[in-house]
């Protein structure tokens, strides 16, 4: 069993990076200004937390490719986590969440900074602006990890150009979710198509192909990954759907139902309306994104959810997905001990806790 | 007189890669979606306007440290226009600004989609999250454009560095000025201190630095940019400081005083309290940020800033940061055109009138 040791290794040595890259930042700005402390200070808790998904992937498509153990391919892996602390702060914003990780969320943070000195203006407003600026900062920190990495130019040169699609893509995912959002949802369809680029490609392919292009590998080695990453990152996101409705707030992180109650158009709620009697139906529109939502409609919700057959439909589909993904695996020879690490991640991307 | 011909010429030749570059964007983004549509077009009309002073600095900068005629340089240069996009449109969010280039902010257009659209939810949320987004394109798109610039691996290793730099700088500086506005403003000291980061640098220091590692230039040709870009910058952000007082509307493409309106705590404003009357200085911090003030309050206020002599103050200061940095240019060897040229980029980025 040396893969869950492994997992645990590389998740120390991806902090050990990124403490050491926000230490230097962290120089650079008090350069500027002491007051500029805040900024750093609230990014050093937020990427204390996380499961490392993105740097984990990247990093074991690098090594089934072929690439050695190297200090300097795992640092553009750990960039992937600076790209991550962008998409949460600033999502968090658009969401208007007040956690994140267990803990205030960026802009919460500083609207609390604000708050406690007793400055002038709105401190909600100062507290987007902040975290707008703290994931520009990490937006602008997660290239310049990557590109200085060490890694020799060619590999660079290469992983850069993914590293490219995958941002477009993520912000792409990002905003025809929030279209989603706001035409109230619409067929499995489009939901899933939301899913394929927020997450399966942004979470799972991409970083991939990202390692392997590191590894200097050829595009036959990102097609396998691309068989194995696309249908789990699917089942991932799934997963996550499912845990937002019916997850236990000591596990997520978030109060009970949390999706329910900011009324997110999931791959779950899309099914659910699609499968659901008139009535049912009506309810779910009526009830579904209500910020009142008390422990009653969510539990209203759920059964809803649970007897349109949806929640088992999910279940299903995730089992079938994963089963795929790790089809795709064993048809192809990767480096050990990559193969038996990405079927642990596929099985630890997609249980039932998290 | 070739230069002012120059300057027409490099601006319609940076407005050639950015369509280009924009173009091949909007493929990319046809491919995951005919609904991104939208986001390619407020980009597109956004970058119809600006001066295109940071690319212009970059590529005097580049020429004057001995670098070629270049499509290659060009590109790179152009791509600071990327970066200042992804500056504009996240300031508006933060500032809540409606207008930009005298055209609907991208917050503000995109609230207006949802709203004509008569979509779900807030249309200001929709467009909150909309041109957050669009900022994070464009900020991704900033380095994309200089990394696949074609200059030569050297070239662009030594740029990405300082373009680093200039991006923390960058995003540092506004935050300081975010900190400033809710501190209620203080010392003269400490509103030049956001100037120098998010202006001085961030518009002429900088953009000739970059210009400069693309030619391979050494550390004593950045120190003499500085020694003209620091000066120039200041002055740079004075004169908008004063524009955004007494400027024209139909010049600055803003309502009359509306800087006055948003509150801004600029250098103006901290040299007219230090000056003030007591009585003076109440009527500044009672109506200053008071979002309903008419035209007779921005003539009282414009008129208290004229008379304690912060406008007359202001005017001799860009006046003599000007006659700095045309004397720290005036004191090398800089490759011609470039001298005339950056002669004339004084005069244009200080004038009275925009």
């Amino acid at each position: 069993m040396p893969s869950p040791l492994d997992v645990d290794r590389l998740r120390e040595r991806v902090q050990g990076v990124l403490d050491a890259f926000v230490a230097e930042q962290r120089d650079v700005l008090a350069r500027v200004s002491d007051d500029l402390e805040p900024l750093v200070d609230a990014l050093s808790d937020l990427l204390r937390g996380g499961k490392r998904l993105r740097p984990a992937f990247c990093w074991w498509g690098y090594r089934g490719a072929g690439g050695p153990d190297d200090d300097a391919a795992l640092r553009a892996a750990a960039a992937l986590e600076f790209l991550q602390a962008c998409a949460l702060i600033h999502d968090d914003v658009m969401d208007g969440s007040d956690t994140r990780r267990g803990m205030p969320s960026a802009h919460h943070r500083f609207a609390n900074i604000h708050r406690g000195a007793e400055w002038r203006g709105s401190p909600e407003d100062f507290g987007m602006g902040a975290a707008i600026l703290l994931g520009d900062l990490c937006l602008s920190w997660a290239d310049e990890l990557l590109l200085t990495s060490g890694m020799p130019p060619q590999a660079i040169d290469a992983a850069k150009r993914t590293y490219d699609e995958m941002r477009t893509e993520l912000m792409a995912g990002q905003y025809l979710d929030l279209l989603e959002q706001a035409r109230g949802g619409g067929s499995v369809e489009r939901a899933m198509r939301v899913v394929r680029f927020k997450s399966a490609k942004y979470t799972i392919e991409r970083p991939l192909h990202l390692g392997a292009r590191l590894a200097g590998a050829d595009d036959s080695v990102l097609e396998t990954y691309s068989g194995y990453g696309l249908p789990l990152g699917e089942a991932f996101q799934l997963r996550d759907d499912v845990l937002g409705v019916f997850g236990d707030p000591a596990e997520t992180g978030k109060p009970a139902g949390d999706d329910l109650r900011e009324g997110k158009r999931t791959v779950l709620v899309a099914t659910a309306l699609a499968r659901a009697t008139p009535a049912q139906a009506d309810l779910i529109r009526q009830r579904l994104g209500d910020p009142g939502l008390d422990a009653d409609g969510v539990a209203m919700l759920r059964e809803i959810i649970a007897d349109t057959g949806a929640l088992d439909h999910a279940e299903n589909l995730i089992t079938e997905l994963t089963d795929q993904a790790l089809a795709a695996l064993a048809a192809v020879d990767l480096v050990e001990p990559t193969p038996q690490i990405l079927t642990d991640l596929a099985f630890a991307a997609t249980r039932r806790s998290t």
